[in-house]
């Protein structure tokens, strides 16, 4: 796949780097932060919850602002306590998603043993097309806590989708290891994957610090495709009232995104490690050109 | 109706008045402020928007508080410019509820123009299900943008639905006038109403402030029913992206109710005024005991 690089204009040993705010449209100060990361910061990608309370007012920004790559965030969990979501589509044409209340399951877990694939299809296709309806030219597809990686049925309905609409989707090698699943089995030749991956750990959080970790992939960026997932958004009472009893990609954490990526001194570094920022549009280019 | 002052223990010359929170649910700031103004200030009622994204909040509230009157109030408009909702039944179960993307209309008239009876009631039912489903026990029914008094169709749905669930529905003679329909034509003989209602309008938030309007109102409420709809909020930034472009009601407005109605100064008007505080529970009491 690398000769990817070179139909971008680039060499192999360049350094490609998406920063992408993940999460846009989960509430207000997450709307906020994200594009206060776009206009003033160096994330240039970032992707809409469209089941969410505050998408459709993230969709007009997307609208008025089509210089930044805006993908869509596929959801199919939702793991806050009192803010709660559910499907595009009525919870009976979907009842494998959600529990007794017409939500998310919480779990990635409880996601993966409920889900019937063909139910996930028809949400996803909704949740695309609800995006499609707002006005939003979706420029890629990933996903939420990454439940479209969870089964092989289920990364295959992913594909299905991406191909239906003709948008790239997010797949990561790395990733689907972390999450102990066999790439030999899930993945295809034919896949575009994004070679590293990185996102802000528990033990980072609690330890060194979100900006260390930070500090750290910049430093250690290797050549080919990295994106780096994000999650900005104020640490204001909304937010913590979104995140209660979840620290864990909680209010103070987003925060630490948002001053991170919005600072000089993070300018500084992409430059001095000689990072070329990308965007999914680029790719989009080049994977979806017929 | 008046002997139903005596049934509850008062007399026919006493000042009897509900303060009640309208918007419970409807975001994080609504909720915050109505939970303060209901344990630190003198509000004993209010009612929650099931169609909203924070309602499922404001029930575990509710569910652990159940000392305060806690109503449902039928949502069938969407006021905001950017944060939208829809019906809890699926849009397509109640097309003539909704516009293109499936969210309420956000005036009253486009609602009036629009609803069948029909799909009203069915949307109604659905709401105070949802409702019961959480575990609220409601004690009362009322409505945003007091929809449900729209036409002689939909009073007459919303009193059914009353009766169907056993729960007292919020009907007031003066504001079915100010409205300008004939009330002689859309109630009954045997509707319960509310002789007075107060609820802050434009020019005197514009001029006096809403305190002076509230003093005014606590000054010369007169014998038998009372009621005064507030609709506490924080002035924060999640309440103004609510409300952005639509001061009537906004945040500013919204904060001033949470001050007034939480400060001692009120308190000891409602004592000096000789003003009886009571609940929908109360009422209820008296006009579902069968």
């Amino acid at each position: 796949m690398h000769n990817l690089l070179e139909k971008l204009g680039y060499t192999p040993t360049d350094k490609l780097l998406i920063i992408h705010a993940d999460d846009a449209g989960l509430c207000y100060a997450e709307n906020r932060a994200t594009k206060k990361a776009l206009k003033e910061g160096i994330v240039n990608s970032y992707s809409i919850m469209v089941p969410c309370p505050w998408a459709y007012e993230m969709a007009t920004f997307a609208k008025e602002n089509p210089a930044f790559d805006c993908g869509i965030h596929l959801t199919l969990t939702c793991e806050w306590k009192h803010y709660k979501f559910g499907p595009v589509l009525p919870a009976n044409e979907v009842p494998s998603l959600v529990d007794g209340n017409g939500h998310f399951y919480p779990k990635r877990a409880m996601m993966k043993e409920n889900a019937n694939p063909e139910e996930v299809k028809k949400e996803l296709i909704a949740q695309v097309e609800r995006a499609l309806s707002w006005g939003i030219q979706p420029t890629h597809l990933d996903s939420h806590m990454f439940t479209t990686g969870l089964t092989k049925g289920i990364i295959q309905v992913y594909r299905e989708v991406g191909k239906l609409f003709k948008i790239p989707i997010f797949l990561s090698r790395q990733l689907l290891n972390d999450f102990k699943m066999d790439t030999e089995q899930y993945l295809r030749e034919t896949d575009f994957t994004i070679d590293n991956v990185f996102t802000g750990e528990w033990k980072w959080f609690e330890g060194e610090g979100l900006a260390a970790y930070y500090d750290w992939s910049l430093k250690n960026l290797k050549e080919g495709f990295n994106i780096i997932l994000i999650h900005p958004a104020y640490d204001d009472a909304e937010m913590q009232g979104v995140a209660i009893d979840h620290p864990n990609f909680g209010a103070a954490w987003r925060q630490c995104d948002l001053d991170y990526f919005t600072s000089n001194r993070t300018k500084n570094l992409i430059e001095k490690y000689n990072i070329k920022l990308i965007t999914w549009s680029n790719l989009k280019a080049i994977l979806h050109k017929d």
